[in-house]
């Protein structure tokens, strides 16, 4: 009865394309085979944004909607107990999710002063509500109810007007309340009404509709991928779809791929594994430190300084990955000021030190072996040495352990400065003396790099 | 993709049932073959239902959603653009179909009242809000959002208390904005999404949970019966379902099928062909002359008078039909006493005159050939030719000039009063003496009822 | 520091008037010595009308709010907690008090179908929401919040396009919840601050903009005259208002002087003596008859049928009273159905028996000393005696004891028919031969009246 | 009839009391004769709080009702026109105030982090919502509507546990849209029925209630001080009043009087003279730079640096000013973390800094002559000159040139740190060495205080 339902992915599947690239096959094997697109790897930094139906209580978590109905936790059966009349549903919250401030280009203009390069939007979260038009959510979309707002195109459009920015959809797989998930895994998963009904047109929909670059999947709800026929999906993106060249995916696409297969590793939400990966990993972190969503209940305590933030990206980049870095807007579609300063500030350190994170490389030493809080990178170009230190002496000079230098060959610079003045170690690596600054005469703020040049 | 989708279908399909009942086949011919289970015959009264998010604004008709954004009619635009903030969309009203007065056990004792034998709820309008629990309508449901309560069980369940009614379900096979529905008509219903993932697991699951006695389908949306899969359903409802033996369905399953296939017709809405047809029908009329849903803006006169319904009731019966006679529910659970008003006067008058209804069938005449408004029904118990006439004579006496009357054998009586004087006429037939009757005297009013026995 | 508010009501009170009519003390021997003007005898119908924040709940009784949190009863506390989140205050219903249905026109024309001859509208209940843009009732009116109308200007200029009806306002004099009536109350009524700056500048802001014909002044909340300065008032009503020589009022001005002072009487609520009173009375009742205000609980068998209410109206009237008949609108401005079912069809027996009733006299007896269920009235112009009996006789006459009749002058008549025969009565009085109608030939359902001239 | 009302005023003015300290009269020359009580001048900072109804729509200003609809300017009927249904009011807003995360605590809590002294609550704004259950603001005050909290006895209980903080109430005298006020300007003041039944005694039940140690008085919507009755209150307070002792008001009393007459001088909003006056002066500021209410539509750019609010609270003590720095809490209760950034950043710089500020007195000079961006203040316990600069020397010293030194006795301190170097400078002052300190060494940031003892 379904039948003609499969048959238009059928024909997408079967689609021929004469090319002599690589074709991959449904497999986990031929799936990880291909190489990231380039891109991703050297722009080191993205913004996430988890928007959703969930920003209207935004009262402790995105995951508002299972905390209270699903785990019944005291603090959100309460909150609506407090709130709301007896019986108020999450999706009378709908209408509620108005969006009126929204201003994709204010948003775009902010993610990109920022310094990142690609940014991620929760198309769909786990609660089902799509930020599109999706023809797979009738009455449960940001066009139907509520925004009555295509936001995905929204942003998309705004961001393609600014060609530093990359587009990525994070998109849920599994929907916490959904009754056909709910039925399948019943059955243990050995039916699949969500996936062929739901899921699936609703990935082909988005790519087709959006083309993104990231496409950013989670939520697995314990389902293996072949339930979920994520090898079948990705398949097609990478043959087929029309961002098969420059698309780059992530690594939940069913229970057991996460750290195992698919694009670049997440892991785990604020993953951060302290050493070199080989392969190409994100940490996707949050700046309010106990929710993605925006929460009315955050105090200033719960955000993330702008100095901690640079801690992390600078680790991270350092190891090999990528950070993540999310904000929550609000149901009426502001960014508020305190995300505004965390990310402004951070563009401000990036103005003076993003050659030391853009495309680089990682160097062979990550952290210092002398001084601690020093992290190197490497940029390939200019064969520079880059050490990142996240405190400034206090007894005017610095000792870099790692670091192999010629008198005649190395020059050491404070980047956003000029050259400093640098002696060898006997034990190994180089003291540089840093300058006398006043707090004017600082270069930034957080974190200061030293480019090594002719050193190794 | 979807193939475990349609398996489940299939199984059902192909369950093995042992019985030397007939088999129907997925065709027109077989299935039109089936003869109505004999209870809806005798039921001759039943109350239609039109419940669901129309009653929220509840202003013009319950076609508002397309009317206002299908059409645009200027009422329905001007009263959202004074009434609502700019781009308030229908799903926005969801929340506020609350229900809150709604006690099933009340509504059925008031249709109790009316006399009626069965029931026929709107599970589902064009509008795609389905008034129980669907796993086909995540969020659009009225256990999902507004009511939180599923409407539909709640009415079954209370009516199944009171052996005396059936229950029948309305379902609405296409949806006016579904966009599913959309992009198979703009394919001309060469694909047939819809009817795969929406309207037909609907179908299984309203029968499979509720068993209803009718069910009632409309909408076709302009699509034929093989894209809607009319004849594989009817044919699973016929042979394998929980009510096959009991079920009644109409004549709306695809567009050319009404007035030609099915169960018993419907034709038109309001029909009323004054004669007698060959194929059981139904009349479906509303006591609002102008709308099925609750309006706000109904005035009296817009509501037909008791004596305007007792009519339609006996010219329906007379000519062979049912009559379907519709209220409308206000959004928060309510049936205003104009409509309970109608009902119980109705049922007082079917107290009086319920033999001449129930059970009866069309008499050889329909309407007399001399009194105008005076119509025949035939007790085949009784062997009783009742001559009901909507007016009280004001010369004392009225003439039946269809009947054939023997001096020794015919009496007539006043249905609620006794037996009365007759004498026959030249020209055929008799001339009954009415009674002088003071107001509170009077057996009922708005139409009497001849119960003729010994007559031909 | 008061003293110049109070200043500009001395003016008013000191405003010389050249006039030769009487002038009234502000004391209850000079006020009761006032005659009623006219007009109001000759009325004897009036339609009540109760409309306040009180028609958003809609549920109970009109006095809701004290119910609710005055006294705290069960049902009105259940009903909120079920309903609304917790803490929701009385307030905040004043903004779904939109009043978006309200056509003054249509109400007036409802009302003057009934057949009454003015109305009362209750400008404002114990709650203290006024539904013109008072002036001390700042934000809590209907022009500044909810219905942005002044409801009561809307109907008052309505109702001047319709010469046939007299414009009546209710105000009730305290405030269940204002605090400075209840820091008055508090006080042993010794002070003064609410009627000071509250009630008396209201009433005479009231009178000033609307000049109504009737004042229906209510609720003392337990203060005397004194307190409310109701003498004072009404002096100043009868000696200087615009309306000093047609305005009508009522008893209700103080602890104490209901059923004794002021204008005519009205005693208590739904009152109804069965005998001719001295002084001109009113009765005042309500159609639905557990609520003055709409309840949405209310079904079919809470309303007064057009029976009972013309049973009222005869009886009334016959013991020299006026019948005041309270419908209750909805929170967004309609006259449900049922209510203008019940108000058209008083209007059809009113068309037929209204000689009988407008402009009579009480006769000197009131009901028929034989025939029970038969009132009498008088009608000076025509020295016609009108009987008027609330069930037609079962056996084809009826014999009124109380009048005398004369064989050559006495002639009786049937309202709406014609002349009837009748024969004197040994024992007194007459015996009339009511005339065989068939229910199409009735003048008139529910009640019919004997006109009978020469008869005393 | 209002002299009832009057009366008890009267009482309180005349009550007698037994005291032989100086009794003010109602004049100005005796009101503005009243020192202003110590603790006042000594606190230096305050928290000002701008909270009402318009932190509902939280658009543009918390002057949106009447830039609205008074002044109709375009953006804010736009706003309306897009985001509400027709005809909105304001009050309708009300309900939508519903502070249900406010908590007073937390609240105070960051106002004490700030190393404020004192807060001021606008208990009543122009709007005249009053925050607290007032008798003379009936269903127009917090307790009755929206939050259904008194907001001004919570914020004051949970201050006075906090025995640093002094309470301090706004109170706005006029009401923009209040009909009294208005119909007494269209009078050009020469009737006051405003004052006397509503700013006055709401002044008195403030006072009574709350006991707070600062009135705030504004708005005299160009009526001048005898309309209002300002001296006749004052002379109430400064006599009678239970905080006659400590209470300190301000220079907002009528049209005139600003800058010339009552407590210490405002003079206008964001008042920054420049140099010293005579008079005790605050300065009154706001974080967001265009509004006092908070609004949805600041970005991070609208909101004062905490370098710009520590430069401001410099210059303003320095000249013998208070700084009264405002936040505005949304209207579900929170104080957002940009607000609690500034304030808790501004309160790390006080704990180093405090002694420069609190209980301080102008010094001879105000700024240096020499060194710009310097201020001066004395500390009369230590006779300390604190010399406090706004940037850090790039040289390694710094020149004060309005100091007296001597050799033997001037010592030099740099607060959080310690003894500095210096030397005389033969034009007169001396130059200071400034230690060399990497950014973790600094005491502080954004300004540095020298404390100078044994100078003149």
């Amino acid at each position: 009865m379904a039948v003609a339902h499969s048959l238009r992915f059928v024909v997408l599947l079967l689609g021929v394309t004469y090319c002599i690239c690589k074709r991959y096959e449904p497999t986990w094997e031929s799936i990880d085979s291909r190489p990231i697109p380039g891109w991703y790897d050297e722009a080191k930094l993205g913004i996430f944004i988890h928007w959703g139906v969930f920003s209207v209580p935004s009262f402790g978590s995105e995951w508002f909607w299972w905390y209270w109905q699903g785990r019944k936790l005291q603090p959100y059966v309460d909150f609506m107990n407090k709130n709301y009349p007896p019986g108020f549903t999450y999706a009378d919250f709908a209408p509620m999710f108005t969006a009126e401030f929204f201003d994709a280009k204010q948003w775009v203009d902010m993610f990109a002063s920022s310094g990142a390069k690609y940014i991620v939007l929760t198309t769909k979260h786990h609660e089902g509500f799509t930020l599109w038009g999706s023809k797979y959510s009738f009455n449960w979309n940001a066009v139907d109810v509520g925004p009555r707002r295509d936001l995905v195109d929204e942003l998309a459009s705004a961001l393609r007007k600014n060609t530093d920015l990359h587009l990525g959809l994070y998109h849920s797989l599994f929907e916490w309340f959904h009754p056909l998930f709910r039925e399948d895994a019943a059955n243990v998963f050995k039916t699949n009404y969500f996936p062929t009904t739901k899921s699936l047109p609703e990935l082909y929909e988005l790519i087709m509709k959006y083309k993104p670059e990231v496409l950013w999947s989670d939520g697995d709800g314990g389902a293996p991928d072949k339930y979920w026929n994520s090898t079948g999906f990705l398949a097609w993106l990478y043959n087929e779809s029309p961002v098969k060249d420059t698309v780059v995916t992530n690594d939940r696409w069913g229970a057991g791929t996460i750290c195992q297969h698919g694009g670049y590793y997440t892991c785990s939400d604020r993953y951060s594994p302290g050493h070199l990966l080989k392969h190409k990993w994100e940490s996707c972190m949050t700046i309010d430190k106990r929710s993605w969503g925006f929460r009315r209940d955050a105090a200033l305590q719960d955000y993330l300084s702008t100095e901690e933030i640079i801690k992390s990206l600078v680790e991270t980049v350092s190891c090999g990955g990528n950070l993540l870095l999310n904000v929550g807007p609000t149901h009426d579609g502001r960014i508020v000021p305190i995300f505004e300063e965390r990310l402004r500030q951070l563009g401000q350190w990036m103005k003076v030190n993003g050659e030391a994170i853009y495309s680089t490389t990682a160097w062979r030493a990550q952290n210092d072996t002398v001084t601690p809080a020093l992290w190197y990178t490497y940029g390939p170009n200019e064969k520079a040495v880059y050490a990142i230190t996240l405190s400034w002496p206090t007894n005017g000079s610095i000792i870099l352990g790692a670091p192999k230098v010629s008198a005649g060959q190395t020059q050491v610079a404070l980047l956003g400065y000029k050259q400093l003045k640098w002696e060898p170690v006997a034990a190994g690596g180089l003291r540089v003396y840093m300058p006398q600054l006043s707090p004017s005469e600082m270069p930034c703020s957080w974190a200061w790099t030293l480019k090594l040049t002719g050193a190794s």
